[in-house]
C-alpha cells in the first residue's frame, strides 16, 4: 500500500509539473475562460455537492466531531453562493504574470528588466473548509500555476465533488484537467510524499492549527509559505492620544477574537497607566473581556483582575482573554515585543514623530503600525485583492499574501547582439 | 564532544540574533563607519592575515590537495588589495535598509507601504577562497544582517586572523563584535547544527560545489538561497541574425569556461543548420573547443565530431566542450531547454519579434536572453553592485543576488486613530 500511495503521489507530481508548463504561458484570456466555465461547471454541480457535503457531514456527526469543526465543514446554500461570488472576484482580479518592469539599459546596451512569473506548482494542504478547494484552485490557477490539494479527511466527499466541477470547467476550456488534483486517500502519507516531492512542487501553502503547520514545515524539503500565530500587540505610548488609544485599544481586541491580527497582549506605558487603564477597563468588562495583568496592573485595576504567568505573554488566545502589562517606556515595550510576539503585526499608540519613527525600525513584525489598529492586518484591507494566507515568515512572502505570493520574478535581456568584453 | 558542538553552536546562534537585533536598527553612518574601521584593522594586519595564509598553504601542500584548490586557497598581496578594494566598494553601495515604498492611502483612511529591513542572521558556508570570509561580512554588515560564517577547514588559520581583524573593527566602531563570528571548529556537526537552527539563523547562503549544495539543501531545516548548476543554451533560431549569432555563440562559449553562465549546449534550427554550423565550427576549432553533436550535426560538420549523449544534454562541463543540438523549430528547442537545462539562463538569437516573445514567456530560466551573450547573467552586469550569488531557485530571490537578497520587507501602516469596521 505504502509503495502505491508513492506511485500515485510521484504520478500526480509528474501530472501537475506537466500541466503547470502549458499553464505558465497560458494568456489572461485563456486563464479567464477556463474560470468562467468552471463557474458555470459549479453552478450545473449544487445539487450533487451540497449532496456530497451532506455525507461528510453525516459521517462527522457519527464521528462526534467536534462543533467548531463542523461549522468549517458545513456547506450552506449561502455558503455555496459565497464560494461562487470569490470565484467571481478571482476572475476581475488583473492577471498578475507577464508583467516587465524595471526595464532600463545598461552601459553594456543591453536592456535589463524583471518579468513576473508563475512559480510553477503549488501543494496546499488544508483543514476541514471545502470552500479552501475552490479558492486555492481558482487563486492558482489565475496566477498560472498548477496546484495538487490536499484537504481534511473529513471534507474527502465535498473535495471531490467541487474538483470534479472544476476539472469539467478546465476540460471545456482546453486547459489540461491536471491543473488542479485533489489528492483521493486520506492516507497521511501523501502529505509526507507531496511535502518532500522537490522536483514536482514549488511551494507548500498550509492552512490550519499551528500543530499541522510545524509539523509540515518540519518534514518539508519544498519551501512553505507558513502562517503560524499572531500574538499581537498594541503599546500605549505615554505621549499617546487617549482619544485614539482607546477605540483602538478596543477595536484590535474586541472586534473579531478568533482572528490572527487580534490584539492579545496591552502594554501600557506607566506614565498614562494610571489615567488609561481604568477606562479601558470598562469598556473591556462591557465586552465580559478577561484581563490578565502584571503587578502594576493589578495595583491599578484591584486584585480582582487574574495574575498573567510567563506563558500569558506568549499566548495566542483567539478569544476574550487579554493580557496587560505596564512598561517603563519604548525600550521595554520593543524588547517585550520581539521577545515574546510572533513578528505578526504590533502597533504603537503615540503622537511622538521620533518615538513612532524608532518604534517602525525596530519591531521585527511583518506588519507594524502607527495609531491604527492591528485588525488592518489583512489581504482585503492593504488592497491585495485576494488573500491566500498570512505569512509569519520573512523570506518570499511576509504578511499578508495575495496572488503574488504564488509568483517570482525572472530577469529578462534584450540586446542585438551584445557579447561581454 | 558532540554535545559540546552543539552547545557552542547554540552560544553563537544566541549571540547572533542579540548582535543583529542591535545592527538592524543600526544607521547607514554607524554601518559604514564599521565597515571603514574593518578596513583599517585588516589594512594594519596584512602581514598577520598573510603568515596565517602561508599556515594553511603549508599544510595544504603537505595534504596534496589539488591545484585548483591551491590557487583558490591563496592570498597573494595583490588578492589581498583586491579584497580592501571590494570592501570599499560596499562601503559605497547605498545602503537599502529602511527604504519605504509604495506608500498609498486605503479606502479606510490608513497609510499603507513596505519597507526594506534585514533578514535577521545569515549563516554563510563556504570552500577555500578566504576572501569570501571579508566579502560576505562587508556585505551582511551593510545590509544590517549579523552573519555566521563556516569557510573549509583548510582555510581555518587565514579566515580566523581575517576574523580578528573585522572583529577589531567592530569593536572601535561600537557594534557588537558578534555581529560577525567565524566558526572556529573544522567539526562537521557544526554544519549539521548551522543549517537547523532556525531560531537563530534566518537564511543560509552556501557557495562551493553542486555536492556541498546538494547536501546542505537536503539537511537543512532553515531556508537556502542556493545556487546549483548553470547548464545555459544558445538557440539560433532559423530567423536569426547570423552576423549577431556567431559572435555571441563564440562569446557565450569562449569568453570565461569554469562559470555558470557560460552556454553548456548550442541548439541551431534545422533551416539554419547548414549555413551556420561550419561557421562556428571554425570559430570553436580556432579556441580548441570539442563539438559533441547530435546525428545531424556530425552530417553537417563530419563524423569526427563526437556523438552526444543523453547524459551530455544534462552536463554543466565548465570547460571548452560543448554540446550541439540540431532542433526542428521553437517548440523543440523550448522542450530541450525546460528539461534538459537548469533553468539559469538562456538566449534565443532571432529577428522574428513574435517567436522572441513566446521564447521569453515560455523558457523557466532565471534569465531569459534575446540577441545577447548568456555571460550576461553577472551581479556586476546587471548592476546590483555586489553579488551575494546566483540563485537558481525560484523563492526568495533568483538569478543574480545583490544586497537585496539579504532583506525582507514589512508592512508600514499609518494612521490617525482608524479602527477596522
Amino acid at each position: 500500500m505504502q509503495e502505491s500511495i508513492e506511485q500515485y503521489m510521484q504520478t500526480v507530481g509528474q501530472q501537475a509539473r506537466q500541466a503547470s508548463r502549458v499553464l505558465s504561458s497560458a494568456s489572461t484570456e485563456t486563464k479567464n475562460h477556463a474560470l468562467s466555465a468552471i463557474y458555470t461547471a459549479l453552478n450545473n454541480s449544487e445539487a450533487a455537492i451540497l449532496a456530497a457535503n451532506k455525507k461528510d457531514m453525516d459521517k462527522a456527526h457519527s464521528s462526534n466531531l467536534d462543533s467548531a469543526l463542523l461549522d468549517r465543514l458545513e456547506l450552506t446554500p449561502a455558503r455555496f453562493k459565497g464560494m461562487l461570488d470569490g470565484l467571481k472576484d478571482v476572475i476581475g482580479l488583473k492577471d498578475p504574470i507577464g508583467e516587465i518592469t524595471d526595464m532600463a539599459y545598461r552601459p553594456s546596451g543591453i536592456q535589463l528588466g524583471k518579468m513576473r512569473v508563475p512559480l510553477g506548482v503549488v501543494g496546499m494542504i488544508y483543514e476541514s473548509r471545502p470552500n479552501v478547494t475552490l479558492e486555492a484552485a481558482s487563486l492558482a490557477l489565475k496566477s498560472g500555476n498548477a496546484i495538487i490539494l490536499r484537504g481534511g479527511s473529513e471534507a474527502l466527499e465535498s473535495n471531490q465533488a467541487i474538483a470534479a466541477a472544476v476539472q469539467h470547467g478546465l476540460k471545456t476550456s482546453g486547459l489540461p484537467e491536471t491543473c488542479v488534483q485533489v489528492i483521493n486517500t486520506p492516507d497521511r502519507a501523501a502529505v509526507g510524499q507531496l511535502i518532500t516531492m522537490s522536483e514536482y512542487v514549488d511551494v507548500i501553502v498550509p492552512r490550519g492549527g499551528k500543530g499541522l503547520i510545524e509539523r509540515i514545515s518540519n518534514d518539508a524539503r519544498v519551501p512553505v509559505i507558513k502562517h503560524l500565530d499572531g500574538n499581537c500587540h498594541v503599546y500605549v505610548e505615554a505621549q499617546a492620544d487617549l482619544q485614539k488609544a482607546l477605540p483602538i485599544a478596543l477595536n484590535a481586541k474586541t472586534h473579531r477574537y478568533g482572528v490572527c491580527n487580534a490584539m492579545e497582549t496591552l502594554l501600557v506605558d506607566e506614565k498614562v497607566a494610571d489615567e488609561f487603564l481604568p477606562r479601558i477597563a470598562e469598556l473591556y468588562a462591557q465586552k465580559q473581556v478577561e484581563l490578565r495583568g502584571c503587578k502594576d496592573v493589578q495595583r491599578i485595576l484591584g486584585s480582582d483582575v487574574k495574575t498573567a504567568s510567563e506563558e500569558d505573554w506568549y499566548e495566542e488566545y483567539l478569544g476574550p482573554i487579554l493580557a496587560v502589562k505596564v512598561v517603563s517606556g519604548m525600550d521595554e515595550a520593543i524588547d517585550h515585543i520581539n521577545k515574546y510576539g510572533s513578528h505578526h503585526t504590533d502597533a504603537i499608540i503615540t503622537e511622538n514623530f521620533s518615538l513612532a519613527r524608532q518604534f517602525l525600525a525596530r519591531v521585527d513584525s511583518s506588519s507594524v503600525m502607527i495609531n491604527a489598529s492591528t485588525r488592518f492586518a489583512d489581504g482585503f484591507e492593504y488592497g491585495l485583492g485576494a488573500e491566500i494566507g498570512i505569512s509569519t515568515d520573512k523570506i518570499h512572502a511576509r504578511g499578508p499574501v495575495g496572488l503574488e505570493g504564488l509568483t517570482s520574478q525572472k530577469w529578462v535581456v534584450f540586446g542585438d547582439g551584445q557579447i561581454r568584453q
